[in-house]
């Protein structure tokens, strides 16, 4: 009975921040960190970084299409060298600053839009696996995406995740965020998904199925008002559960 | 009697391109490749770190301040942390591309204003050592700046560069770009230039003077129109008096 | 017997040029001057702006989603509302440019993949005639498209243009990249493509046929090697053939 | 007995955001749009410029050297040809939202390290009025700066400003921000260091002197976390005192 819990960190930008980094390294195992490309400037980067290699949480490169003005929102019909490029470069200036803290980068994790293209789009998928084995390193991502499956393909580890707060249909997939049951109603609910989750491996859709999963992270929100207490909540009710919070990777 | 043949390269921006990289890595025996913040795109990036090489010629990182629109020419008064971190992620960028390749990177150059400004630049110097020592990295750099004297204090492995084109003053200082002298008349002096820092150690000032100089590497430069077909004299003048052109570091 | 020719101008980027903007500016009538998205530095911008007030060639802003690094090429998701500010920032910061020379700005024209996707996809479509209408602008583009469509249907006064050197099909859509007769086969090709539409209103196909157009304006590009010689010799062609060369607008 | 009261606006970019624009815009009578080289991305340009107008505020283009990484508070030595580019570039940017919301730009007021910049820096206060020029705008700044002098001299109208919550010195500089008494105690302060300015025309220093003003705006901070409250405040208090708040332009 473990389990691990990501969220993105480092997503400010210069003097902009958003997320509550310090507060949720004492939470989660698993820190995905913005590269540069949607949000994460050097020194926020390095000091996230440090604090991450400190508290033992796992550090991963959050990559993201080169779009700051779009948060990495927007996707981007870019070449698939050049994204890969684009995300080799993300991944060493991260693992530079992870080193020199005394750590090691554990894993890749696209971000935003690039995270929903790879699902179905399998060139930008092939890109991205491609930046993984060129950096060695193993991948988060969603159970089904044409990711996980080109990435395990290449023979790198993969690991996959499921999101603490969105309802899913029967079928595994998400309820689509404009429809009812998109987000599961309280705090309560979410932590009783991480429990499931870490105990039986299950996850519960929105019409009472379990769904087995091979899930091996829960991803948390951070860029929420909430986002803090929230984490905690789900953290704390885990322990009591008799759950291992630790790093999948 | 041996030297190195640095030259800046990666210079282009995605579409756009200045250095003739291809041919200048066949002469030099140094690429100071752009890092992103004042030229260098990621595939540019990988395309020359892989091909330097394939070729045996040395990696650095040349580091900038964040100014594509200024090409790194502007001074940017930058904090001291601020900056360290800048360089830090180029370092890594490059490093990641550089070992991707089954290179190393050898060694840390700062571009245009920020190599300017570290001469003096007490703080800016210090940012720009403590870059290096993050990163591990020898640095290139003037002989007798601030750089340099604070790279050596840090307990660096420090090589000094002497310019291919341009005229010394009788004390050790270039000739000011506005004043007679300050570049060299043609490719012949270029050349001499070379084969005396080569094989007895010294610069030949405007006025004759024989400037002693510890000059490990002759820098040449790779965007001007002629750029190729200089360096190529250069190079051949060189092994045909007999002198070994390798890496510095 | 009269025509336009425009250009795209001004895409160069700090000290990275891409178009010889003064030799063009005396062949052409149109500039698309680029407006800083995709390409466009703003002392660029002002001098191609203040260059074509003086010799009478119309200034058109040549609007882009926001990527410099991939020079505009590549499709990105914009929202619309989003899309319609980014043009919007990128007219007016030509159009002033271009009133301090004493001229006023004449039309906006979508660049790279901003072009091509504004041919099908209706809600980025609306987002440029947004734009368009807020600016107070007629717009040029692509005879059939939906960009063209709905700024008609807005009121907007719509150009049309077709392609100096590409192969159209018997049905008037441009024979794909790949295909052969994609590109028309030397300058004597384009000079007669030029003709034809100047004095008969055709542009004939690869397969022969003619095909009536309205296109008020032909597009030369400014970026290949030989673009200022080949535009020199249309023009001179189509004076040679009596058609005369001004401003659509 | 009136004053102005102005603020800056507008400074998130993208997901970020930074001030309270709505809530500012019902207090100041001055706003200082960010035009998107600092920070104020066009889709918040577009927005607070149709908010200003609606409610009758003055907008004011609030340019900066091009540092988003930055938030424009690091100097840049940028060539003054290029820097007024850089400056015409934001205002037409910022003037065209503001004509489609049925407004007009009001003035120019540089932000941050060039603000402090052309306090001093004769050339760059040069290339701020002439892009002053070209735009047909007065300018708002520092009492006895090169920029308000230069101006002046370029036949500009010019506006001074003072500080809302800075300590000033017997002679009429500010108390640098490192000694005591550079920031004023608490908002009662604020509220009659506007009182004063607004009914008697001047600023009391930190030693009780009274420093006769030209300044007809009052610049209050909108970036701190209370920076609504007290906004509010001292505009109640103003209007308290009988002191109208009206736009100086």
């Amino acid at each position: 009975m473990r389990i691990d819990l990501n969220a993105d960190l480092a997503e400010g930008f210069g003097i902009w921040s958003l997320t509550d980094d310090d507060a949720l390294l004492d939470v989660i195992t698993s820190a995905n960190v913005a590269c540069g490309f949607h949000a994460g400037d050097p020194l926020t980067m390095q000091r996230v970084a440090a604090a991450a290699v400190e508290r033992g949480v796992a550090v991963g490169a959050q990559v993201s299409y080169r779009d700051l003005a779009g948060f990495g929102r927007r996707f981007v019909d870019a070449d698939p060298a050049e994204l890969t490029a684009d995300l080799v470069y993300q991944v060493g200036a991260l693992r530079e600053f992870t080193r020199a803290a005394g750590g090691e980068l554990a894993y890749l994790k696209p971000h935003g839009a690039l995270y929903n293209a790879v699902v179905h789009h399998d060139a930008q998928a092939g890109a991205v696996v491609a930046a993984a084995e060129q950096a060695g390193l193993p991948v988060l991502g969603l159970p089904g995406s044409r990711f996980l499956a080109r990435a395990a393909e290449a023979g790198l580890t993969t690991y996959a995740e499921a999101f603490g707060d969105r309802g899913y249909t029967s079928d595994g997939t998400l309820v689509p965020r404009r429809e009812p049951g998109a987000l599961l109603p309280d705090a309560d609910a979410v932590v009783e998904r991480a429990r499931r989750l870490a105990t039986d491996g299950v996850i519960v859709a929105v019409d009472g199925t379990e769904i087995p999963t091979e899930a091996a992270s829960l991803c948390l929100h951070g860029d929420t008002p909430d986002a803090v207490t929230s984490a905690r909540r789900v953290a704390e009710a885990l322990r009591d559960a008799g759950v291992t919070l630790a790093p999948f990777a």
